[in-house]
């Protein structure tokens, strides 16, 4: 029994955070720094981008979670801190001043970025800010360390559910930063999720990825894999349920309980992709295989033509065969029925991978909903998966022509 | 010595073509259906699409052309006949209606469509188009024959060369249509070349087959690989020169001269793709294997964060660097320069994987032309390519926010 709960980061036991405006940006109204502070060291576990390119902080992130643990996490927005000469030292550093404050060890804190890629970076902001982010982390202002790691993105995410195990109260909550250069691929964008479940290491990376294979990886905004991407994981135990360090039913319980929060922050992404009006959930049916399910549900959320069409609210499913035709599934495109759906009803559009009569004025009527989906069987045995992407609209061109200024 | 010369497919001896307006489409002032013909039986090589959905005449053309022989190519626009219960024999009868036009076999006749995917379709406006096609067919109509098969391309893409073989000489100019649903994956869009040049059936598939992995394979525009691509070479001899049967130097001469025409098709796709106001070469070099250096010019040409950058002229290195670290060329990303180039002149970004300082107001200058360079020094070896691409902008959402109405 998993329960949606108020609060992200800070709803797990022993957890405190904070956001503050530190300079990276320009913009003063934007909180561009974010901390999250367990009282109690906790097991650590993270997947990565696969971006040969990568930002300065995964490296030395990588290095701190090593053994496993560790106590905070620090984030910047505005800058990606990626292909800059200094990028490694200015990571340490901010590492540095976060355990000088905190009083704990520059290696349990880990640190990322985000923003643009290749811009000169100062640690002078860092100086700034770590001291008042401290002095200010509290339960409260967990909310505003989902606002410090918002790049292009027009809400905060988070999300957080509460879960028992063994009789004991477990909470677990993340947030997650969008909303361009996301496409799946290990892990494509910034999550940090808190728990206070007592978990091994081991079992926490194990859950952390299985998980992302069905949630982060299944999304997409715009095809382009960040250089900088994580996930993050920190479990401190404070729930005092029995530590799970096992394949039982309370890691099934946990499973389900980081899916339903990491699945919830997917959607919160997509929804928020950069000039998305959009969320499209691309279910998939009767495949004979989890990859030629995960191929085809893939290939449409991720194609252009059919992402501007939804934008247009045009039932143009050719453009879902198409996808599919190209997705490198080995499927049968003659059993392929597809259909459109929405609070406003559901529409069949072809059968058979050949196209049916339907009611263009009702398939309008169900593409101009916020939340569309693109129902997809294949006919050829039972496993199923959904995966998740946005509209392509004037907007994310504008957004994008000229993001740096 | 290739020497361009005017004309298209009608440029090389024997070739006459022609493009009416048939009623496929709605629009009266667009000519829909195209048709080449030579008057002696040619030699015949094509390739086409790999997505798995395929338009119907794309299966007749397979079977028609399994001899190696073809004497007249018949085209529509405005339906793809992909996804339609009757394509099949939609285009068979389309054949047989050309073939007895023209008094001669179907099985000579090479058939092709696009347009919108699954529309119901009639033989009617064939019947009525074809007869007016053939007796209006003529060698100045061959530039009707080029847009007749436009969809939403905005300009005619015709070209043609001549070269000598063994002191004759010879002819070879090519039509294409771009301009939407076009990446690359064997062929990718529908081109028709014709030659007088006396080259045998298994050298011709040979010269294309080679051929298009260094054009029409080196192209993107939305990254989503139609269903009814096409490339198509005619060869009818009548240049007379002494048949190519091997790879000899006359065989160079022919691949050099198709080449040409090829890539002259290429970059009037992208430079016509969807909403397009540039045309993007991706130049990668020191490279240490043609596999990666590949990897990494489709990969940037890809990338919808840098087009859109293209379209605001911003200078966004960083987006060529994520590209280049997501395209699975196993390159060393510490070694890779960047620059960008146009009439305006060149301007250093990136020096070993690092930003560089580098006048902002120059890279506008530079970026605010029509044809823009990305060049990329990966300092590994001395294997070079060249990928084309455009930029993403507003007119392409709109473009396809509402294509089907």
């Amino acid at each position: 029994m998993i329960n949606i709960i108020s609060g992200g980061v800070t709803a797990a036991k022993g957890f405190t955070a904070n956001g503050v405006h530190c300079g990276v940006r320009k913009n003063r109204t934007k909180r561009d720094l974010s901390l999250i502070y367990s009282e109690k060291i906790a097991n650590a576990a993270a997947v990565y981008t696969t971006n040969l390119v990568k930002g300065a902080p995964l490296t030395v992130t990588k290095n701190h979670i090593k053994d496993g643990k560790a106590q905070a996490i620090i984030c910047n927005s505005g800058n990606a801190n990626t292909c800059n000469a200094n990028g490694i030292e200015i990571a340490e550093e901010t590492c540095q001043l976060v355990a000088s404050e905190l009083k704990i060890e520059p290696n349990d804190v880990v640190v990322a970025s985000t923003g643009v890629i290749g811009q000169p970076m100062s640690i002078e902001p860092f100086k700034k800010g770590i001291p008042e982010l401290v002095s200010g982390l509290s339960v409260d202002c967990g909310t505003f360390a989902s606002e410090g790691i918002m790049t292009t993105d027009t809400i905060k995410k988070e999300v957080a559910v509460s879960f028992n195990i063994g009789g004991k109260e477990c909470k677990l909550g993340g947030i997650a930063k969008g909303s361009g250069m996301i496409h799946p691929n290990m892990a494509t964008m910034l999550v940090f999720i808190t728990t206070d479940c007592a978990i091994s290491s081991k079992m926490l990376q194990k859950a952390l990825s299985t998980d992302i294979q069905n949630s982060f990886n299944m999304l997409s905004v715009d095809g382009d894999t960040s250089t900088n991407d994580m996930v993050c994981v920190l479990a401190n135990g404070m729930a005092e349920n029995k530590e799970i360090i096992e394949e039982n039913e309370d890691f099934k319980t946990f499973m389900t309980a980081l899916n339903s929060v990491t699945v919830s922050l997917c959607k919160m992404i997509v929804g928020d992709g950069e000039g998305a009006t959009k969320l499209l959930e691309c279910k998939v049916f009767g495949a004979d295989s989890i990859e030629n399910a995960k191929l085809v549900a893939k290939s449409v959320v991720c194609s252009s033509l059919l992402k501007a069409a939804m934008f247009g609210a045009d039932a143009n499913w050719g453009r879902v065969l198409c996808a599919i035709g190209y997705s490198k599934a080995d499927i049968d495109v003659n059993k392929v029925d597809v259909a459109f759906s929405s609070n406003k009803g559901e529409i069949v559009v072809c059968k058979n991978g050949a196209g049916v009569d339907f009611s263009e004025e009702k398939a309008k009527e169900i593409l101009l909903e916020k939340e569309i989906d693109i129902l997809i069987n294949l006919n050829s045995g039972n496993v199923e998966t959904t995966a998740w992407g946005c509209d392509l609209t004037y907007d994310y061109v504008k957004i994008n022509g000229d993001y740096r200024t």
